[in-house]
């Protein structure tokens, strides 16, 4: 990729960029926890002085109605002309939490470079992918003294607690923020040499529930074996949410699930797949388990699932406390696909809880968050640019796939009316949301070079679709 | 009761003896807590030390095997001569974790008396149960000058850790240790106007069970579907722990279980039974449950039970976490019953456990103390010496009942093959292992007076089945 725009560039500022991202991944903006408020502020205001350091204008920090300070952050180069495109580049700056600690190979807010990986938590999700978007367009003014396009920076702080007032955000800076295209920096590809994009990323219900059964735990021997016991039954709900073919039994969960495009089906069919790989990219999971009559593939992409992802009740500390325990929780993170609808399925999910407690007992649900699954228009020439980029970078066309995780943009492409692209650089080995959260910095490079060849196709198209 | 042995004398040190039971419940004696060692240490301490006052010799501290200095006392009362009876007094000076704190109206080591009611961790269970035992010592020594009987004191520094070196401690001391009865002060009675005596208790097994399905916590929304998902096993393990009729679906585990003598049957036919009380005793719990075919009364006494102490596995903090957790864990307590067997019942829950957890999956078993199930023999004369004692007190004859609760009670008889009488007076809204722990002061006072009204009936009888 030698004779790409930004190839000579990225390789002379090596070090400074390297360094500018282990600067911006010691800030702990784990937007989860109330107390790292201040740190997701010193994230952005490190990431608004970076943009206004790159060229970039208007930079500003746009606080949401969390009443907690998690701003998103703005910024923009608007001098290519009103025939030029404008493109919004979409990221997030805010980060998972870091618990288990104690698996970490090394601290997650230090991070080092080893092996070729940048390891630390936000490494790849999403400091990572966000910064080589904004060194492209730094590397395009200073190799070219302008941009192809108008480029607008939208990098939001709460992506991690399920964008909660993003479509707010969005909605109220309309204005501000309308584009031509989307290109959204926070996904992944299949493997080094089979590069692909994604079109659609499936949505996503929380929930949290927790049961109360007593006033308070009870001695095991005085109590035991005559009251209802709050572990016990979180266990049961969380067992009968799948039936033995591993499907969600929520009445009408799958009610919506359409049918994969003609394209993706094809992508599908050619991806490759090596059991072995992808056991060993999960962590080393001895075996596979999923929903009936569909591959793992389709698992993690274009089916739907009810993941539970945490449960707790009763005693945890070391050795036996004899109790029956009063109160238990559990949450569940729901991923959706088209055309699941998050309200729906978050009422359905309500209706199954409350056939299933019993009367008496209380119980709470909380929802965290709701994210509409997205996709993109595979036929578009925006995203004929962008397989054109990929190709031009990794030596291959991409294969178009389905992203399991779940994020703002079907918001995105819904509020500001305009196509979602997805450049992203992740790989399945990346450990996001886990211990030791790496990015392979190969892949680092060829995201930046990536970005600054799309920014340049799409603006040699020009403004396709515009209203 | 004015014209008891120590009734009088009982009233003249109402303050010294209050405030006594006030400065021991201040010693925060966790067992289970590693870093509380010192405290367990400094409570066996303060014990001695009282039992010297009251007039107790050889007085010393007994270390057990556990390494971790969680030692018994012992002290002794030698001088009734070899015809009388020795009665050797058990009880323990350990105490449970206080978690969840937040529920605890005043602190759990700042003890208060307040509606007359001592409000501490450990007032019941089992500190104040072996004050008034001491001070029933020190009371007759002082007004007698004397001791009826030859009195031996043994009290546990790891009763609730499940007694796990005390057996051992046993057979090391069984010379010293020896005696003609055994009297066990950390039980209760079904009402103040209901009383009675245990004369079984059930045994217990605790089992803690982690299993891992993968390295490392995993990203739902790349995994979530196709991989296997710990929090989810051990849900469904618990959930598989009983069947539909709420019976244990362990096999064999109800093998052993024997029938009732029929001076319990006779006493559970006439034990008062009022639902609407007993759910307000266990905390207001909205509803009871429990194994098909049996009573509440049965539930909590008579029957085996596999109770979960605690279930955890992925992510308990706020708002939610998008992993599929690669660890997870459950604790159960499984209380015994003549004539089951803890090693027999631990194995069966191993096989049944290894039966459901599927291959790969790596699932680690620690056992948390067994304990025998322990049974009085109703028809003893030192048992009518312990009836009488209560009626004099009391004003009503006891009921005899079985206690549903697990302690070294079995391993005492076995190993100095003595009968066991219990002397409680627990009451069932005493919140034990619970917050808000609590001893109603009257039934201390009565305990009080009753244990000297027992040692003069057993110095009467004399030694009874002596070998």
């Amino acid at each position: 990729m030698a004779d790409l725009l930004l190839s000579s560039w990225a390789d002379r500022e090596r070090e400074r960029i390297t360094a500018a991202l282990l600067d911006w991944l010691r800030i702990p903006s784990i937007s989860a926890h109330p107390d790292r408020a201040d740190d997701v502020r010193r994230s952005a205001e490190h990431l608004a002085a970076s943009l206004r350091d790159a060229g970039l204008e208007h930079v500003e920090l746009l606080p949401t109605a969390s009443g907690r300070g998690l701003p998103a952050v703005y910024a923009d180069w608007l001098h290519a002309g009103p025939d030029a495109p404008t493109v919004l580049v979409y990221g997030h700056h805010d980060v998972q939490p870091v618990d288990p600690l104690d698996e970490w190979g090394s601290p997650p807010f230090e991070p080092v470079i080893v092996d070729g990986e940048c390891r630390a938590r936000g490494a790849i999700d999403d400091k990572g992918q966000v910064l080589y978007e904004l060194e492209a367009a730094r590397g395009l003014l200073a190799e070219t003294g302008s941009l192809p396009v108008n480029l607008k920076f939208l990098v939001e702080g709460e992506e991690e607690i399920g964008s909660v007032h993003f479509e707010q955000l969005l909605s109220d800076e309309r204005e501000r923020l309308s584009a031509d295209v989307i290109v959204v920096s926070d996904t992944g590809m299949l493997a080094p040499e089979v590069p692909s994009a994604t079109v659609s990323m499936r949505g996503l219900v929380g929930v949290d529930v927790t049961v109360r059964t007593a006033a308070l735990d009870l001695h095991s021997g005085m109590w035991g074996g005559a009251v209802p016991n709050a572990a016990r039954l979180v266990a049961q709900l969380v067992a009968a949410l799948h039936d033995e073919g591993n499907r969600v039994t929520i009445p009408g969960f799958y009610d919506r699930v359409a049918a994969l495009t003609d394209p993706e089906s094809a992508s599908l069919a050619v991806q490759p797949f090596d059991e072995d790989e992808f056991r060993r990219q999960a962590g080393g999971v001895p075996f596979l388990e999923g929903e009936a009559g569909f591959s793992p593939l389709e698992h993690v992409g274009t089916r739907p699932t009810a993941e539970v992802v945490g449960i707790h009740g009763g005693y945890g500390g070391p050795g036996i406390k004899t109790i029956v325990p009063a109160t238990a929780g559990f949450k569940v993170a729901m991923r959706l696909v088209p055309d699941q609808r998050p309200e729906e399925i978050e009422g359905a999910f309500r209706a199954w809880l409350g056939e299933r407690v019993p009367a008496g007992v209380e119980v709470a649900v909380t929802p965290e968050g709701g994210v509409a699954p997205a996709r993109t228009p595979v036929e578009h020439p925006y995203v004929a640019a962008l397989a054109d980029a990929i190709t031009a970078v990794w030596g291959r066309e991409p294969l178009w796939t389905r992203e399991g995780g779940s994020g703002p943009e079907e918001a995105l492409g819904r509020v500001l009316a305009a196509p979602v692209l997805f450049l992203g650089v992740g790989l399945p080995g990346d450990r996001i949301h886990a211990p030791n959260e790496r990015m392979v910095m190969e892949q680092f490079w060829k995201g930046l070079v990536a970005a600054g060849e799309l920014l340049d196709r799409l603006g040699r198209l020009g403004r396709v679709g515009a209203s």
